[in-house]
């Protein structure tokens, strides 16, 4: 019996995507290279810390992994253009069908966000976008100094709502976060945000395969770790036809 | 006073782009796409499997990322193209100055391994190249079940070779691997295998990033993960000026 739905925040809720605008502004010509690989580093920096015990917060993150992106093009970063661009993650947009979807599922369910993101970062994000009269919760991982998807940051999620695993769908289009949520044991639903033959034929045509397409390749497909989402969707929309099947009402 | 000097495997010692060839013959056109996406996957499955608590080994990490990275292209994988590939992790090139720099650093030193590979993978990679008789010890992260940078993994070296971390310079040239050595408390030399000018250059001048740049920028430049190597040195052979400076003879 489902009680409630637990979202990702980053990719899921929102469109990471959509600082795009704000460096393509910062840096012609370069926009999807640094868009690109600032995420995957942003990530990699999240893990990479976790492991070394060394946890900065996703703020500080955020910023560091900037600063590498910038540094490899051998350009400078200037503190009013870095605060520019890393202010979007305070409004970033959300996906256009989060809002009817969250409200959907509102009938009956908790909602709640467990998020990598600094406490502050996501209290804004969340005001900031409107979503603070939708969610139940905003819950960030900066309590356990741990990001995702080390198993002490989904425990979060119990503590703070008073659930089992096992009556909470998690959902999250990051599939890192996908499998690390199953493998603690929540029911999980993955967003599949890029259709893998789509992007098998984007791979295989191009003539040279671009950032884009490289991040759609490493980030957006079901990883192999060994633990398969219970439901894999399109959209967030989708989640409501989830809702008969799991859910008592 | 410099002991020891432990080296890091793949990438450091041995070429892991030394694979290009045998994945170029089974994948025509996706050889640069299939090399650089599996290297990437490969590592960052070491580093998620160990925040999830749930190793495997190398060898099995190595498997899984490939088949990822075949299925992202929409082709098959067949069981002897997937083995022939995956034996090659077994015949690695060493870097050409390998041997001659290690030969030279023996004389009043030991010289170990420390890899994420599994003991089978490390014990058939360095007969079949010939270095059993130069190094003291090859030291796999088997024993801890966890990947680097995690500090378990770096205390195996103290462990076997009974020697303190002040007493080792570690080499690496895998900027994540520098930094969780440098956290640890080694003496830390980073091979920098791309000229910072000239991939900033590569990234600047392109029509579109390709994969192989794509992995420079990602792999290949000095993290900002709150660690600098002790020593920035161009190759192998470099090591034996900093013998001087920290070495008792």
């Amino acid at each position: 019996m489902t009680k409630a739905f637990v979202f990702d925040a980053y990719g899921t809720l929102y469109d990471v995507q959509s600082v795009a605008g704000v460096i393509h502004e910062a840096f012609p010509g370069h926009g999807e290279f640094v868009t690109q690989v600032w995420r995957l580093k942003q990530l990699e920096y999240t893990w990479l810390r976790s492991l070394m015990g060394e946890f900065e917060d996703f703020w500080s993150v955020s910023r560091a992994s900037l600063l590498f992106t910038v540094r490899t093009l051998g350009l400078k970063l200037e503190p009013a253009v870095l605060d520019r661009i890393l202010d979007k993650y305070l409004n970033l947009d959300p996906y256009p069908d989060a809002v009817t979807a969250l409200r959907k599922l509102k009938e009956g369910h908790r909602l709640a966000i467990l998020s990598n993101g600094s406490e502050k970062m996501l209290t804004d994000l969340v005001a900031n976008t409107g979503f603070s009269d939708i969610l139940d919760d905003t819950i960030s991982i900066d309590a356990k100094k741990v990001f995702k998807p080390h198993r002490t940051a989904y425990e979060l999620v119990e503590e703070r709502l008073g659930l089992k695993p096992e009556e909470i769908i998690f959902v999250s289009s990051n599939s890192f976060d996908a499998c690390g949520a199953k493998c603690f044991g929540f029911k999980v639903a993955w967003i599949r945000r890029a259709a893998p033959e789509a992007l098998a034929r984007e791979c295989v045509e191009a003539e040279t395969i671009a950032p884009s397409t490289m991040f759609k390749a490493l980030r957006l497909q079901v990883e192999e770790l060994g633990f398969k989402p219970d439901f894999t969707i399109g959209s967030l929309s989708d989640l409501s036809d989830l809702v008969d099947h799991t859910s008592a009402h």
